[in-house]
């Protein structure tokens, strides 16, 4: 199993990248993580040198602010388009970066290119489910695509019921469509219609209609939305659980010594909510619908949230995930 | 100042609804409450007679899972029917409801008309901001109108403006794009579309787009997005915030004696936090861009919401924001 790592995307990278992959590089022997970027500073970090970690270098970095389709078409030295290049050829089986989303996002459909099938890939990400019944939840499109079509948010469900299966092993996925009412006939003209396909999808187990106020409840394992209310709500839970957790511990600060104390005592309890709430431990957002695994993490992301990616990506190639989703779409288009 | 009150619609109406209106009604001598409703159920309830409260008899209730069009028109003896024909024969100022949403809506645009220049009307909510540079935002549109056009969230954007001015007394408020990104070429067809006119509205503070994780850090005055994703985004706050409070008392209660004693003298803290949370005190929902005030209360709303959303609607008729929109509006016919 070979992983093509952009070791020079993201805020803290190489650094926290490398250690994330030398900890994961540690753990998963069978794996061996193949990093793109400038060498120097790549071995600065690595120290060592490891069975399972092999570099190569590339001379460009594709920056965060750069223009996603333009810095792919020309920065043809860059970390992520070389790594990129070499998942496109079979040397490596998955690509992974912190970087630039868009730029990934370019990446992944013109060099990577979409699986046979899929007419446009969907940005998956996972959530805590803060209910008894089930551990996460996944959303897709969080991202993608602002303007997903009824027949997109389709195939995502498909796309999103197999990554349950396999890579969390839920025997039949809910999926749930994200609507403003649960009613059948609630929604915008897209959602309407997305509504109509999905009731027909043999390939998913469709409950209906789903509200945000009731995702981190566990409403589903799968929920579907366009890529512009996705990344909304994504965003929007990113927030508002940022902010409480700062309220908190303002208020805990103003309110004298007896507030101090109460949030001494409760540190452990505040901790277990922080962790329950940090989803990065279920690895990054896939961009899925391609014919190989394409992975984002947090431009943030420190070596912790690194090395889940890696562990997800491992999971994701062990199951075959890929290679079931590619036989499906097949077999659809035959019908 | 007359307001019609639905005294029947909400899931604790009418007890709560009365409660709320018996409180408003003393100490606000100078609003007169017309309750619709049944007689005899407000009476119980009610108990002594007040100067400013009456009471109109109404056969009928509009149910939370009735049908908004078909109802509007057949249930012509129920007290949210026959509170908006109060309205629109200007026998009372403004329009209060905790029932069916979608009741309401159909009522105010069928029964109490839009505004001149208004194409279709937007459902107005005030969040609490926890910056310190302003104390709440408002979101227009959380839900009136699932298929906003750009044209609607431009006119969304003036309204906001207005209510934002008037009502909270900001000289000139901030308007901001709800985006999934920053930068001005972002968003999907819609929103691009939408940016192109808030540039151009003279009427407007425009500052660009913003995105849905800084909002509640008060990114702006005023938050202008279509009805899904306003919706949506109004949602996911609700539910992540009360799924977080949860676990933070879960928690608490499976920690030990430590973590107890803790929760003990947090309380103070934690109640802080759910007050800053709870923005029932800063009224209802506008449906804003109708000829009169038109507003939407919790339907678990109980007595202290109720008396909020009085108050919020005798600010707006005293500031005369309706009259003045009615006037900007018929100005921009005349250019």
């Amino acid at each position: 199993m070979r992983i093509a790592v952009d070791a020079m995307g993201g805020d803290h990278a190489p650094d926290e990248i490398v250690k994330g992959c030398v900890k994961a590089a540690k753990e998963f022997k069978e794996v061996t993580l193949v990093l793109y970027g400038n060498e120097q500073k790549i071995r600065e970090v690595l120290k060592e040198s490891y069975d399972n970690i092999e570099i190569v270098h590339a001379e460009e970095v594709i920056k965060s602010d750069d223009d996603p389709v333009k810095s792919i078409r020309r920065k043809k030295e860059s970390s992520m388009v070389k790594a990129a290049y070499s998942v496109k050829n079979k040397e490596n089986h998955a690509l992974f970066s912190a970087g630039n989303t868009g730029a990934l996002l370019a990446a992944g459909t013109l060099i990577i290119g979409r699986m046979k099938g899929i007419d446009r890939p969907g940005l998956l990400a996972t959530f805590p489910s803060l209910s008894t019944e089930r551990e996460v939840f996944n959303m897709i499109d969080v991202g993608a695509n602002a303007d997903s079509k009824p027949l997109n948010i389709n195939q995502y469900a498909t796309l999103g019921s197999y990554y349950s299966k396999k890579v969390q092993g839920i025997a039949q996925p809910t999926v749930g469509l994200l609507n403003n009412g649960t009613e059948e006939n609630k929604g915008n003209e897209l959602s309407k219609a997305a509504y109509a396909m999905l009731k027909e999808n043999q390939a998913i187990n469709f409950i209906g209609n789903v509200e945000a106020r009731d995702l981190l409840n566990g409403v589903a394992d799968v929920v579907v939305t366009d890529g512009f209310t996705g990344n909304a709500v994504l965003k929007t839970i990113e927030g508002t659980a940022l902010s409480l957790m700062s309220v908190i511990k303002g208020t805990i600060m103003e309110n004298g010594i007896k507030a101090k104390v109460g949030g001494l005592l409760l540190k452990d309890s505040l901790k277990e909510v922080k962790d329950l709430l940090d989803y990065s431990k279920y690895g990054g957002a896939v961009l899925f619908g391609l014919k190989a695994p394409v992975i984002k993490t947090h431009g943030s992301a420190t070596a912790e949230p690194v090395y889940h990616t890696i562990k997800q990506i491992k999971g994701m190639l062990e199951t075959k995930l890929l290679e079931e989703l590619i036989h499906h779409f097949e077999g659809e288009e035959q019908k």
